[in-house]
Order: C-alpha cells, then structure tokens, then sequence
C-alpha cells in the first residue's frame, strides 16, 4: 500500500518534471516574439521543476509490482496530481487566471477537453498560447498511453477487448509497455508534423499550424481564435483537420499494430460505425441545416468538419452549428455522448460501447422471444466473453448517473438547465463546447462561477479515466 | 402463428366491448348534468361496441397456448389496438379533437401519463371529463395485469424478480392469473373508493373528488381544472393526494400478497429506496425554493406533492414547480427518469432497475480491485442470477436509446430542445408535464404540431409496454 503510493509518486513526479521542462517552450516562444513574460514563464519552470525534483527525490527508490490497485492509484495520481501541479503558467504569466480558472484551463487542457475561459485569444499573448497546446498534446500522449496499457489491463468498461496481447500477466507488462509508448510517441509526433504541414498548406500561418495540430492530434480542441476554426477562410483548412482529427479519433492500435508490424490484424468493428456515424449526422444536418436550398462548398466543408470535431470529442466550431435549425442542438447533444473509438484520444462513451449496448439488446430480445435459447454474442467475428461486455454497460451506466449528479451540483450553483446538462456531459466527454447561450459553441465558459468551473474540472478528469477508475478510488477495498 | 394473432384479437376485443361499455358512462353522466352532449357519447359507444364485436365473433374460438411469442403479440395487441379504437368520445364528442390529438390524449390516458392537448378544462363538459379520468382507471387495471402477470413471465427487464410464484411453467399462468387480477381489481377499487372519500372530506365537490380519485390511482394525472392540483385551496387535499399516490407507486404485489394471505412476506429494497428517495428530493427543493426563509406548511406540501407526483410518474401539478430556483428544472428531469416501484402503475425506469445498476457499479468496481475474487449479486438478501440484473440493465439502455432518437424526431419537427428532450422523456416515462414554456407544468402540449403528438403518443406507449415487447415486434425470430 504505502509502497504503490511512493512509486505512484515517483512516476508521477517524472511527468511533472517533463512538464516544467516543457514550460521552457513557452518561455523561449515569448523570447523570440515580445519578450515581455519569458521571466514569468521561466519562473513557473523553476518552480514547478523544484516542486516535483523534491517529490522525485523523496520518493527515489520506490519499487512495486504491477497490480490493479498500483494501476488505479497510479493513474489517479498521475491525471489529478499533474492537473494540479501545472497550473503556474496561467496564473504567474499574462493570463493572469485565478486559481480555480486556472484548475479548470488546465484540466480542460490535459484531459484534452477543449472548454476555456479566456476571450481575447486573438490578441493573447504566444507564451499561453503554446502552453495551452502543450498541454492538450501531452495530455493526448498520456491518455494514449492509459488507453493502450493501462486501462485494457484492468478490464475497466469493457476495454479489455482491446488488449494488443492475450496475456495478462503483470511481469510482461512493464517491458511490453515500453516498446508501445516508444511506437505511439514516434507516430505521434509523425502526425503531428504532417497536420502542421497541411494546415500550413492551406494558409495558415507557421504559429497557428503548429498549434492546431498539436490540438488537432490530441482531440483537445483548443484554438488560437476566438471564433476557433471558423477563423480561417479557406475550406481546405476545414478538410485537413477533418481528416487528421478522424485520424486521431480511430484507434491508436491500428497504427501502433502497423508500426510493430504485428500481422494479425482484424477489421474492427468500431471504426466502421464511426465513419457510418460521421455520414448519418452529416446527412442529417444537411437536411436540418440547408433544408430544400442545396449546400455551398463552405457549408458542406463546415457540416463534415463540426460533426467530426464533435464526434472525436475535438471540439473545434466553425460557425456557430448550434444554430443550424432545431435539430442541430440535440444533434450535436447526442454526438456529444458517443465519442470516438477505444484506444484513441477522444473521449465520450466510446463507439465500441455503443455497439455492444446494441448487441446486448439485439441478444436481450432474441432471448424474450425464445428463453431457453443460447445466443453467443459476438464482437466482429469474435465470440467474446460476456464479462466484458457487461463492464461496458455498467460504465455506460456510470456515465449516466455521474452526468446527472453533475448537472444537479451546477444546476444549484444557479446555472440554468441547458448550461448544467450541457456542460456537465460536454465536460465528461471531454468534447469542449456546450449548449445554450452561456457555453455554447459560439462563447465561453468564462462567466461561470468558481465553483461551476471546479466542478466541471473534477468532470473532465472523470471523464478522461473513463469514471470507473475514479470511483474506485471510494471503495474501502483499495484503501485495505 | 395464425391462431397466437386471432387469439391476441379476441382478448383484445373483449377489452374493447369493456371501454365501449364504459362510454356510456360519460353518457350517463352527460345526461345527469346538461343533457346536451349524451347522444355523442352514445354514438360513441355503440360504434366502438360494434366494432369490437364484429372482431370478437370472427375470432370467436381461437385458442393458444401462453408461449412469450403470444405474450408479446398480446400485449402490443392490446395497447396499440385499444388506444387507436376508442377516441370516438373525443373526436365526435364536444372536445371535437383532430385525430391526431384525440389519440394523443387517448394514448396519455391509458398508459396514465396524463399530459394533455386540452385547455379549458374548468369549462369542459363533464362527460369529457369523466370519460379521461375513465380511461386512466382502465388503464391503471391494465398494467397492472401486465406488470404483475404477463411482464415478469416473460423476463422483460429483469421484472422476473417480481414473480409471485417461482413457477414458470405455462399452463399454471392463466388459472392463477384469474385469482391475481380478481385480487387486483378489489383491492383497486377500494383504494379508489378510500380515495375520493379522502378528497371529498378535503373539501373537493363529489365529481372532482371522483374524477382525482381514478386518475390518482392510476398514478394518471389528469385533473378537472387547468391548475391541475393546484386548483385546490386546502393543503389537505394535496397531502391524501401524496398519501394515494405513494401507495399507488407502491409495488401492487404488497397489496395483493396481503390479499391472498401470502404468508412469506419480504421486505422489498425497492419500497425503502421509493421513501429515501422522497424523502431526499423535498429535503433539495426545500433549499432551492426557499432557501434561507422557512418554508410554510402550504409550501411544504406542494412540495411533498410534487415530489411524489412526478416521482409516482403521476404528473399533477401544485403550482409551477419548474420555476422554484435554478435546481427544480433538473431535479424533477432527473426524477422523471426515476419512476415508481416496479409492479405498481408508475412508468419510468423504475426504483428497482436503479438499485440493480448501482448494485452492478459497485460488483464491477470490486473486480476491478479484485480481479480474481468472486462478488455475488444480491438484491435485498437473496442471490440473484445475473441473467436478471442484465436484462434490467439492457432495458435501461433501450429506454436511453429511444429516448435519444425521440428526441431526435421531435427536433427535427421543429421542437426546440428543451420541448424535444423533455417531451420524449414525459412520454417514455409516463409521467405527464414537461420542461420548458412550451410543454412545462404550467402549459399542455396543445402548441405541438399533430407530427409530433403522434410520436409522442408512440412514445407513450412504447415506455408503458417497458420498451423491450415493442422492439421485440422488430425480430424477425417473432415472426417465423
């Protein structure tokens, strides 16, 4: 027990001490064009770097086995310790946030959510800026990592049938893990690149680029513009974040399994729902959206771009598509809940999931109308043991019921009905815009109390560690 | 297949001679009162009699035996057939509905939702009214046949928890169903009897107090005056209101074990969690809407009401509950999806399915630790088979499918969102008023276009028959 604390420390204060290296960037960013807050940059470096050196050193040494109790203590630590801990470029530097506005940026960062409280971005100065993008960018190689390693480990919410390997045995993990992450961080950074490129390609200036891709990879979805996406006139740049968003929303396996260049790979179910369900909503709001006038270039460019921003839990706007008839609101509410695949960087309850819930009822009713029946259930081809699928289901039930919980805390801080269950499932999917006239695609969060936006941090890291691992921490049999 | 459809038509045609005898009721009391509308009700009755008696003579003979096939025929037979064959006092008595409205209102009356297109109730004719309250008295009885018999038989969402008997061999059912639904309707009728006595000492005119009484029983909801309950100045008839409903959302098996001496009597979870969860809600609103002034006894018993008029899937109404404060709107949201216990006349998810989710959250959360150990699932103390906690968890996953296409399909006919959302879950769950300024407590859904009373009314009934015996007509197993 204290032993997978300690170690759970010392892995965390590795990745801390990576993010205050990290706040060198926007230190060095702020040299190059203004010069006028590279001290409060370097000085939150120097802080944090100090801060997580102490911990690193108090906690060398520490040593323990791969359990489920080390994992969900580890990945607790890691989401809600860093969160916590890297909150001194937007509070010391020209973003001036408070500390509870500065938790809720940060975590919205991390967990590459998207959701913000400044305004003004257009005149922000480039130090925040690029630390904003780091963070979703670090955060979207964290949750890759979690995803492919951790997670499937645990069998937490069905995950399992995405393990890389059939064998769950702790003593392979570690090494294996290692040869993964290397695999995901040098794809990563691949497609980072080729985003950047594109975008610049289309008109985009170097900065701006580098930023949306690094936010476009992640699914995180923070922008350099007020107006986000719709910033740029060109539609092509439109279509290169619609591809390499679908990209970073497909699972990180398929690529991971090519780079390893493992041969057994299956068609899997998950990414052919996804691009179904990219056509349907498309389809569906060019109805709602154009009605009998047909489609411009820019609109079809803008339908295609916010359904799959939506749906990879990027959450990127061009144009406020909200607005787009009355369909458009329960539309992109309902896409807010699926998210992308398993094993990627979106959030949400996961293709996958759906498609189980689909086939338990298809099973379900096939058994009412015939109950003494045996009715396999299948995933793809395979015959899967129906413990996984049940994990599903009780974390797609868990979603349910931590989403009205939220929406009732927010709900009596004063926010109105739409704002609570909008931001609440926006935050947990970890998509970034919300519905209504407060948080809505085309405004902020930032005339939210204090304790809305706490709230709302807690939702995104619950989110982001699929709810599941998060509750555990409550039971007493973690803590014996 | 052939003699399972004549016989699901000859059972229903029984039903529908019953409803057409019914209507001479309101003609009766048309008579009794003005005299100017009895020949309408007339008519009524005498088409809707001859039309079911046609049907009952040209299946007269059909004979089957009780396999879930003809369960599930008979049950949709029964509510789609019915509600569509008895508007006749609507459309061509003095409400003069459109037919859409009219089986809006039909279908709200039998499956005891209780929402309504009409306005202008204080003024309406009597027979009108009785002939509503009548159709949610009838259609209380029914369901709690279905609920107690037909339902738990067939294992629909894990209902087969409340089977009064462990047998479930088939040619038991009919025999003993004869004792249970003699039970049923004794027990039923005194309750109402009890009830209008109530009301009536509260200070209620004997037709008001009849009228509530039907449709309190039927945890219905339809009332006589456009105030709904609220109507009523003493707080005394909201309190035998709360009283009558609680114990109509109450599981009818208490009452019918009673009854028939059942002498192994357990104390079922589910009635624990119904009062906590009362108890809970008003403790909420309490703080939302009065916050620091304390509340008055009228307050508080408006409170009360509300909470177990929605919680009952109810839906009377004592005042504009929705504009007590920024919390009530998602707290009576969330209550809607709550529902009565599970063999009472209450819709929604009900008590039951929550306990058996929660139950599975905290199962998985242990494996999760644990993942070797062995963690049974219990519901009060016995062991349950998982089968059951699944078939509940699947029906709790087609109810929020079909809520999110519902809502979907109301969007698009150019509801806005709250209208859509909360329309969707009002009928799904049988409860009766909506959110918003369109459908909400102080407003009816006569604004809505007939499209979407149509869906509405499906929607009605597709929560009433628990979802899965509708979606189970989609199989094609049921038809070969």
């Amino acid at each position: 027990m204290g032993q997978d604390l300690r170690t759970a420390l010392h892995v965390t204060s590795v990745v801390g001490l990576v993010l205050a290296a990290a706040m060198l960037i926007p230190t060095a960013v702020d040299l190059g064009v203004t010069g006028e807050h590279w001290q409060e940059f370097g000085l939150s470096a120097l802080l944090t770097g100090l801060f997580w050196l102490l911990i690193a050193m108090a906690t060398y040494g520490a040593k323990t086995t791969f359990t489920p109790r080390f994992g969900i203590i580890l990945v607790n630590m890691l989401w809600w310790g860093i969160t916590v801990s890297v909150i001194a470029p937007l509070v010391l530097g020209p973003a001036q946030l408070s500390i509870a506005a500065a938790i809720f940026e940060t975590a919205s960062g991390f967990t590459t959510t998207g959701s913000t409280v400044l305004t003004g971005l257009d005149h922000l100065d480039s130090g925040t800026l690029v630390w904003r993008s780091l963070l979703q960018w670090f955060g979207g190689t964290g949750i890759l990592s979690l995803g492919l390693i951790v997670l499937p480990f645990l069998n937490v919410g069905g995950l399992q049938l995405f393990r890389l390997e059939s064998s769950d045995r702790s003593e392979k993990v570690l090494p294996r893990a290692a040869a993964i992450i290397r695999a995901i961080v040098v794809i990563y950074v691949g497609l980072t690149a080729a985003c950047a490129l594109g975008y610049r390609l289309t008109g985009m200036s170097p900065f701006d680029a580098i930023n949306h891709a690094m936010t476009t990879l992640s699914t995180g979805g923070f922008s350099t513009h007020d107006s986000s996406m719709g910033f740029f006139p060109n539609s092509a740049t439109l279509w290169v974040g619609s591809v390499f968003m679908a990209l970073a929303g497909l699972p990180f396996t398929l690529f991971v399994a090519l780079f390893l260049s493992r041969k057994n790979l299956k068609l899997d179910p998950q990414v052919v729902w996804f691009f179904a369900i990219i056509a349907g909503a498309v389809a569906l709001l060019l109805v709602a959206r154009d009605g009998a006038t047909s489609p411009t270039p820019r609109s079809l460019s803008e339908d295609v771009f916010n359904v799959i921003s939506i749906l990879t839990t990027t959450g990127y706007a061009a144009g406020d598509y909200t607005a787009w008839g009355s369909l458009s609101g329960p539309l992109f509410f309902t896409l807010t809940f699926f998210g992308g695949c398993a094993g990627s960087t979106a959030g949400g309850l996961k293709i996958y999931r759906l498609i189980v819930l689909a086939k338990m009822v298809n099973v379900s009713l096939k058994e009412l109308i015939h109950p003494h029946g045996v009715f396999p259930l299948r995933y793809g081809r395979e015959r899967i043991d129906p413990v996984i699928f049940n994990a599903s289901l009780v974390m797609s039930a868990s979603f349910a019921g931590v989403l009205a919980m939220s929406t009732l805390v927010l709900a009596a801080q004063g926010n109105d009905f739409v704002t609570a269950v909008s931001g609440a499932l926006t935050a947990l999917a970890n998509v970034g815009p919300g519905l209504g006239d407060v948080i809505g695609p085309a405004s902020t969060f930032q005339s939210l109390p204090d304790a809305s936006l706490l709230v709302l941090a807690i939702c995104m890291i619950v989110g982001r560690l699929e709810i599941m691992v998060v509750l555990a921490l409550f039971m007493r049999s973690l803590w014996r």
